[in-house]
């Protein structure tokens, strides 16, 4: 696995428990009315320094494209290259998605310059509100698919695996607060626009969000090395919960026995154990095969 | 995707066509006699000088581990420390593999000091030879599933790209000289002992490597967004090659052309790609199963 990027990886969420979210119900009717709340601030804590650049900059053709036509984003600022303008108007991109925000044209090392080091930002980057906070109920709502990262940290990993469930059918997506990748730059660039498609829940707890999701009727698989059961012979019910553990790690052991069954990845010889991001895109397209 | 490591990828091979190594031979029949060629150094040319670290060491549990385990590879200094190589005996790991290394206990300090910035050696690391350069026939004699790759240039990729065809049976690989990563401890980490597992031939002229392996009797598969046929719907033989190209970009034109049939991985929405190293797996994977 590739090194995690220990910038992105710890949020500094200490100071999340005085925040105004209403406490966990595990029950559906329990869940807030209306739809899905508009758009607000990560958190009222005091942001951590970031050493060479600002995460919350979008960059990247697939990450910004994706974040400009989703409503549940302020847009703040939109730099890019007189290159990447004339790709976008190819594309058929807007840039403005009617929002009001006025494109700055840069130069490339400009832009870098806003960035982190390293950041290929394809001549575009997008300052934005993060997006809005997500309970369970709203994160799985008519989903037939749904994944469980238990402390996934790496951002690139975690956001391969967004793009993935977009590709095969899984809608909504439940993580823990603590142990997971912020979702900014790194992560948003990994998930190619993914990460305005699929919805996140971040919890507190992740048992008692497996036990939320049993509730709502989906059967929760934990994928294993272990496992009772090869994933292609399962035979499983309309909505399916996949839960995932972190690279090398795997499933906590109370994560393990909270899940309905456990399923393995078959394997053709002694090496049995893929990287994560392989693994869940695996079992996501195990899963999306049977419903063709 | 994450970004590609820039002193991984070139590797300066520009003196290689200097080297005593034969041209390519277009029948099976005409591979060199024996079975692999003992090890020797990846071309005679000057080194460059690479900042941060000597990239001809491995690192990592299962990258030193599988090395070590692997007669092709000339060990030339294993470094660990107190606790990794307690780690080693209770899993059992040789670490002199009877030769004649003698592991030199250090600081997890004063091994990071050895290697590239930020590696995460878990405690030991260790130079070795370079793996020995194979024909095709060499990689691919025997195999019923290989992979072709056109220009994967990040390790990253790469490795976990091994790993999976090394979990799913793909026991050879192909790829070119050029834009293809240097196998060296980034890859080798990433592919978690999948390097010394799946045997890689790297050639110069891809599209003469598929034409050979269609006389040894595989069928060419390209995966590509714009495939006329789904990839769980394929009728396939027993011997199956399959072609993936870079992010992004894709297969090159010429590439493509010279496929048996394009292929593309069923989605659920509009939202097609995967990053390469999953789509890779989930292709190995569809492949796996059918010969379940």
């Amino acid at each position: 696995m590739h090194e995690p990027d220990e910038r992105n990886i710890r949020r500094g969420m200490t100071t999340r428990k005085q925040s105004p979210r209403p406490p966990h119900k595990n029950r559906p009717g329990a869940a807030p009315q209306g739809a899905r709340p508009g758009p607000r601030r990560q958190g009222p804590g005091p942001k951590r320094p970031n050493k060479g650049g600002d995460d919350s900059y979008l960059y990247g053709f697939h990450a910004v494209s994706a974040a400009l036509a989703n409503p549940d984003r302020d847009l703040k600022r939109l730099v890019l290259t007189r290159n990447a303008e004339a790709e976008c108007a190819r594309d058929g991109i807007s840039l403005t998605n009617d929002r009001g925000i006025l494109p700055e044209i840069m130069t490339n090392e400009e832009i870098a310059d806003l960035l982190p080091h390293g950041a290929v930002h394809q001549g575009i980057a997008l300052k934005a509100s993060p997006l809005p906070e997500l309970t369970i109920d709203e994160a799985c709502y008519g989903a037939n698919r749904v994944l469980v990262l238990d402390q996934v940290t790496d951002p690139h990993n975690f956001g391969a695996i967004l793009r993935s469930a977009a590709v095969f059918g899984a809608t909504g997506l439940v993580t823990t607060e603590r142990n997971s990748p912020v979702p900014g730059g790194v992560l948003a660039k990994a998930a190619s626009g993914a990460l305005e498609k699929v919805k996140i829940a971040r919890i507190t707890n992740l048992v008692r969000g497996m036990e939320e999701l049993k509730e709502l009727g989906f059967e929760v698989i934990g994928l294993d090395g272990e496992g009772d059961q090869a994933m292609h012979e399962l035979k499983l019910g309309a909505k399916v919960a996949l839960v995932l553990g972190a690279e090398g790690a795997g499933l906590r052991r109370l994560t393990r026995e909270h899940c309905d069954l456990l399923a393995r990845l078959p394997a053709a010889g002694d090496m049995k154990s893929l990287n994560v991001s392989n693994a869940a895109a695996v079992a996501l397209y195990e899963l999306f095969r049977r419903s063709l």
